[in-house]
């Protein structure tokens, strides 16, 4: 086993003298009381997408799923795919949750992947392919329209996607119930990695950049 | 549906105003080029223990995969586990990592559940008690062990759960002949969220507090 | 008949004492040697959106189309669609004018139109629905996706109408024998009336924002 | 593709920094509610004659048809000349707009053309000369007159060509009802690029100057 890479431990090190010395205090209390996060968040693996830089959150603030584009799959007690449900029961019935954001981003491998129908399985395991398959419907539909470009078709998907997702969200009871009776939020988000922006859903379903410079205002009256 | 959260909105804006200033261009041709991170890093939904904020990393340098309690399942084609190893085969097959970080904690919830062996499930699905079966033998032979302490328990299967999900990342066939031509390195790493320290796997699986000052020293020859 | 509308007259009136009296003299000089626009825009009717003021351009500058939905139809000598056919042979053969923009816009109710596949005609002549009939194809393929939401489909419409456009432009053979010479250049723009952004279309046909700091740099270098 | 023409950018840039910030508001509600112009105004392409700029108008009021020569075409469902019929029909029948006004001015080119009865076509599609075909039976009558300079034809076949478009307004069914019930004022309207002078058409069809004192003046005592 080689040594543990020389980047991390440096990285480890400006953590331990920076923000970890302003946050210590902060670090202790968690590890005492546990933890109380605002936030399930469920993101992409993609190293530009990382939700607590994005959202300039701190230790303690959000719960975060980080699976390949961002999915989470329809309730079934019996499916295959567990990691995400399982952290989403754990969010909700033991961290007791009441925020969910599922976010996206531009030029997601994971939706490039489910828009490539030839595409061959890079394993025999076809982790990916199957993986995928959540969204695959959803990308034959959008790949056979011919008249949009296949970036057009990407940020299509991506958004498809992130709908797909907060709909599966809603087919586990505990969390259609918290729903419904008003006590659970969802919320879609899709992160523009060219440009830093940040979109975000609306009721519509459609995806709009947030009037920033009111919600300012609105966070100054609060605290004022 | 409600308002996008304003503690994430105005995250967002101070990431916009603070960091993304400062990182704006990375980001730019990152989107163009795609990403080329170092490290796929498997580490757990806990707030407390994020990766990007612990490691000091920024856009492009970490492939994240969370999920509870930062487990790598073994590699069965046709296993109920495939969010995880979706995601290694993203890595390693396609973005071509050849550094794998697997980071546990301390005050692993999902640690806590596993050794909680009456746990009943938290929902018809049971999700959790599923997705913790990964590492529940060990956790019943741990929790026999009456002359530690719960706590003392508790180290000790994260820590055993981390050398097992090492050991089932070498069953992954092409992560087992990458390591054995010498091209990819696994690592395990706990950190403590208690103190903030982190202690890195030696080749004897030990986990141990690297020598910081030692590896200043050497990076500033290198540098040299 | 009744008065010329006041808005107008004093509309009239503000221009004369105000722009007017800075460009006297290039009007006048205008009139004595004909005009040499440098861009043909072909842009939609729509009332927010200008060309003229969009891209802050004085007398002499623009030579503008304007019908519904800024729609090029494609080359048919014997075909219905004239009134835009003639204008851009005007453009090209007598003002040589070697640039063309074919500006499109969010919001388009032309382009909403189309969309509409129950849509009444609304008169007998049915004017809207033949004249939309250039794109209607399109609008089928796009309104059949049902993954999307409408604002989405919107939008994916307004853009692919103005590659088609563009298309069209091509089949006019006096454009293309000076696009091929590379005499002619041809540009797709796509203003969002909600936040004034201005997308243009790169050589893949997508819609980006072009860098504005960059393009001022430029333009400084230019004329240093 | 060659990049987007820089003076188009920079004007760009010049409207963002300088009306639009004052108009962003504007913008945004027109957006948000759509548009609801109080005057659909039928013009020429030509670079000199910008209606926006001669009445300054800004966003949300002016539905403007520009073409060759600023003619509207008789009434004729089969006809060839849809394009602006169908800017006509979406005007009044869905935007309900109740003011049309024809503007023509000096210079024109396409009565130029009109008036060159041996103008070969410019393109096999002979498009100019298909178009102009709506005003070449007044210019071979005007032009046969050699006793008035070809100036004098030149003006007076603008002139003329405005009050056929008026009349061919008046024969589209929706247009003439809506006029019968007073409903609906159209108005001519020719504009003097060598001098700015605006001249406006009265009730016998000859075009004069407007008193703009006293328009002015009338204007005050209505708003006081």
């Amino acid at each position: 086993m080689t040594e543990f890479p020389d980047r991390l431990l440096s990285g480890y090190r400006n953590f331990m003298s920076g923000r970890y010395s302003d946050e210590r205090e902060r670090y202790r209390v968690l590890a005492e009381t546990g933890q109380a996060p605002h936030t399930l968040i469920i993101a992409c693996c993609d190293s530009r997408a990382a939700p607590e830089t994005i959202f300039d959150c701190g230790p303690g603030e959000l719960f975060v799923v980080r699976n390949i584009a961002n999915m989470v799959p329809p309730y079934e007690p019996d499916s295959q795919f567990h990691g995400t449900s399982a952290a989403l029961e754990y969010a909700i019935q033991v961290l007791k949750i009441r925020n969910i954001v599922v976010m996206g981003h531009g030029r997601c491998g994971g939706i490039q992947a489910a828009l490539d129908l030839d595409m061959q399985p890079l394993s025999p395991g076809d982790f990916i392919g199957k993986w995928i398959g959540l969204v695959r419907p959803a990308a034959e539909q959008i790949q056979s329209n011919d008249l949009m470009t296949q970036t057009e078709r990407q940020t299509a998907l991506e958004r498809v996607s992130i709908r797909n997702s907060i709909a599966n969200l809603q087919t586990f009871p505990f969390v259609r119930s918290l729903g419904e009776s008003g006590e659970l939020a969802i919320h879609g988000a899709w992160f523009d990695i060219s440009t830093g922006e940040l979109w975000v859903m609306n009721d519509k379903g459609d995806f709009v950049r947030p009037d920033l410079v009111e919600t300012a205002l609105q966070a100054e009256e609060v605290s004022a």
